[in-house]
């Protein structure tokens, strides 16, 4: 089975060399030509532009950083749309739901076929093989290509209609955000009351509300660490993105509201490039008096 | 090494069984003393009032079903207090710090010492030995007993000066009720967005914050049944007094103030004695027009 | 001097006549031609068209229904940008910034001079000459008009750049729909703490919080009166706007946030088409118990 | 009519010389007892102690500064419940409700007559006889000292059942606690967005919502100035206390749950003595970026 794949970032890079390594036959593009080297020596082929990838192959995935550069790699000259009629198109980027409808209609109009497909989990799981894939769009397209979704990922999902990726991702962080929050708050709460907050994540450990996010960010928010992994402004923007959703079919989130609003406190302290986990610092003390 | 052990509830028994089971000596005393006979066929033997089990015990532990039954097992007629001098007592109940000081400080007026011992999980875990222990007050004490604690949970904690964990009870339980609120906001958002919330607990459950209170509450709160493990109006008073406790250290906890009045919604509906999880009910729409 | 006027809604007819009455010369136009006849009896000439209202005299002012009212009558077919070149344009209609600045561009580029003026009061100001004139854009064209500013208005107000005069409504409402929920909960505590929330009113009429919306909507609220003067809907639109625009100033208002999603949460009880003070049927209990 | 009169402070003694200005006459008594020779020039005679002065009066009133000093004026030696035997009580002081009773039951089960009275009101307003009196407790004792309180203020209420006086001050004061903040954030957002708050200021003032706290308070907000008229703590207290109201009631009272996590906010900067209004201070962001 044969794939073109356009996009060589950290994800990109990780998830073209797992289906090289499955025995699939790889063409891929990438913006920065010279970071296809290393897949060429994996037996990966390179496309010239996204236009010609798409004419050689009948799939062909993309991972890109963002909206604008999902459009620009489908609208541009020599892009996706030239070659489309007849082939398919997975796009795996994470991009909101009016991005997603846009390219999907389009190409649809031009005689393709199109999935989107993001993803939940980073490098590590991406290397691994090991991610959550909420897939959306051609159900039937989704049925052709679950072999390559296996050695990507963990476990796919097929929501229906294009937009359900991007909303699935939406409630997922909103409800991470609110806990992010929850947690902080015990966090900072257990610490001003004389307790040890290094012993309240061991009890926390051993008991229901167990869960990765605690264990993994924890001991580094202790230590006032916020290296990014996931960086609060597009934290922030989830919550937002989210809560608007919310509003759009009136439903009231009255937690996930306030913390929103913490991670703002936070954006205008100017930790947006921070982890997420930052919206810690909202709630210190600069004086303890009164 | 002999126990005496006050109160044979749910939790007591099964508390009372396993140190039997593991070769303990126990002398037991419950204000309806037909509840004893099941023990005593395990080995048990009886004491008539408090007063004598802690008069023939180095050891005594107690595990009654409030504050107030807490108190009058020490403080009434044949009571804890009257051959307390020189003794042992470990008070395993979840009383507030208030209640928990003032026993302390009439034991150790009165010669005797203390350890407050609160713990974490329910029927199953005391049963299984493999509750969480969340001991404070007389470290020497604490050291004594923790062969009888290596018994009862899988995990115990010295938490220093008494009060400290009824503290620490309140700090996993606030984190806890903000929790569902995010949960619960979050599988209303899928559902009224036209997404499928079976497949988000699917998603949830691969992901960082997969845990176990979502494992296991989700899927009766999609059918919305709340038959109470945990009833709503007492996580409502666990975080009512959390948010007191911050309030007296200047913690500012928005989000659990939100949650907190999202539970009182809750009681205000008449769901205070159902599981806590019926706050999900708060975000259901009578209605859903405009 | 002369004025052009395009829109004879309740608002634009009270405005026109009273232009006339102070001696301005007034050509109107609106969308449905027979409700200019009132205004001819007052002295009006009438347009066909908007282009034509606008070829014959230096200054038009609109007052038209919403954003869309307000693109359609300037860029379509006889519109206000035929003849736009050398003339002035004053939009009094209440429109979002984007549609203000897009009007405001337009017209700029084609030779002509704008003005955003849209007004703080309803009805009754508006037949009084009481409104409250909340101008931004050209300040030279804003010194011009300024006769019949004073016939219109109690008070107006030059803000600076196009845009401004929209963002002040905004944020004057969002103070008003937080303070709304403030007052609600306040008459639902008093009602259930067994006060008597008329004796409430009374109170806060003679303190230093006292002011026009608590007395004007406090007695029908206590009836459950909800005859809309100002949509709930709107409301709640006005404070998702006012909260994006926070957004993007990363401002944490963590109360206009809460009162938001009471707002929404009224929405799903389907009162969004009842007036804003319907907010007030959220904090009702279908049942006390508990 | 002649009026005991205990406690000298600032509003004690306004209100002590109104009396006398209006012909009644006054025996006083203050703990320190040269406060009282300004009014002994007034005409006051001067009582040793409190049992003194109810013993000569048939009509005591008593304003004091805090709980504290309202129990001990009446509960210790040559207090008030020494010659209270057939005499009327008024306690105008702000007290909670529980001491409030503990008052009244004590002074009825001695043969005496109570009514409770705080005022709303601050030094002018008592100088000038314009406080409002929130009376509850004995109506047949409000009948008779109206004439008192004709002179005092300028508005008294009868309320019903002592404790209510208490709680309605209570009801008043979240919801300016709320409207406070509702203001703080709209001024916050003005600037923020590159409006000038000091219009906001005008354009508020000439609207339905304008009212003398914001008239009063925006012009010192604008400048970081908050010289204490009503100190922040004493404001947080009052949410705390009337959020446990609602709690008691099952009132779900979420925007003033934030605004109370916002005063605490400020209590933990260490603004807790200055003016509530300070609260404005924890929006300031530090650094503007991200």
């Amino acid at each position: 089975m044969e794939f073109g794949f356009l996009g060589l970032g950290i994800m990109g890079k990780a998830m073209a060399i797992n289906l090289l390594r499955h025995g699939f036959k790889v063409t891929i593009w990438n913006r920065t030509l010279s970071k296809c080297d290393e897949l060429v020596q994996h037996g990966a082929s390179v496309g010239e532009t996204p236009a010609t990838v798409v004419k050689k192959c009948k799939y062909t995935i993309a991972m890109l950083s963002d909206p604008s550069a999902a459009l620009s790699v489908v609208f541009d000259k020599d892009g996706v749309l030239e070659h489309i009629n007849g082939k398919c198109y997975i796009d795996m980027s994470t991009v909101d739901a009016d991005t997603s409808s846009k390219i999907s209609e389009t190409i649809k109009a031009k005689g393709g076929y199109f999935l989107e497909a993001p993803v939940s989990g980073s490098k590590k799981p991406a290397e691994d093989g090991q991610l959550i894939i909420l897939a959306a769009g051609d159900k039937a397209l989704y049925d052709e290509v679950l072999p390559a979704f296996d050695v990507l990922g963990k476990k796919s999902f097929f929501l229906g209609e294009v937009g359900n990726g991007a909303k699935m991702k939406l409630v997922v962080n909103v409800i991470m955000g609110s806990m992010m929050n929850a947690f902080s708050e015990g966090l900072t709460l257990a610490e001003r009351s004389g307790l040890n907050p290094g012993t309240l994540l061991d009890v926390l450990d051993l008991g229901a509300i167990s869960n990765g996010m605690f264990k993994l960010k924890g001991p580094t928010m202790l230590q006032n660490s916020y290296s990014p992994a996931f960086p609060l402004k597009r934290q922030q923007k989830d919550m937002r993105l989210a809560l608007a959703l919310g509003d759009e079919n009136a439903v009231s989130m009255p937690v996930a509201a306030a913390a929103n609003e913490a991670f703002k406190k936070a954006r205008s302290m100017g930790l947006g490039d921070l982890d997420f986990s930052a919206v810690h610092e909202t709630l210190k003390a600069p004086d303890h008096s009164s």
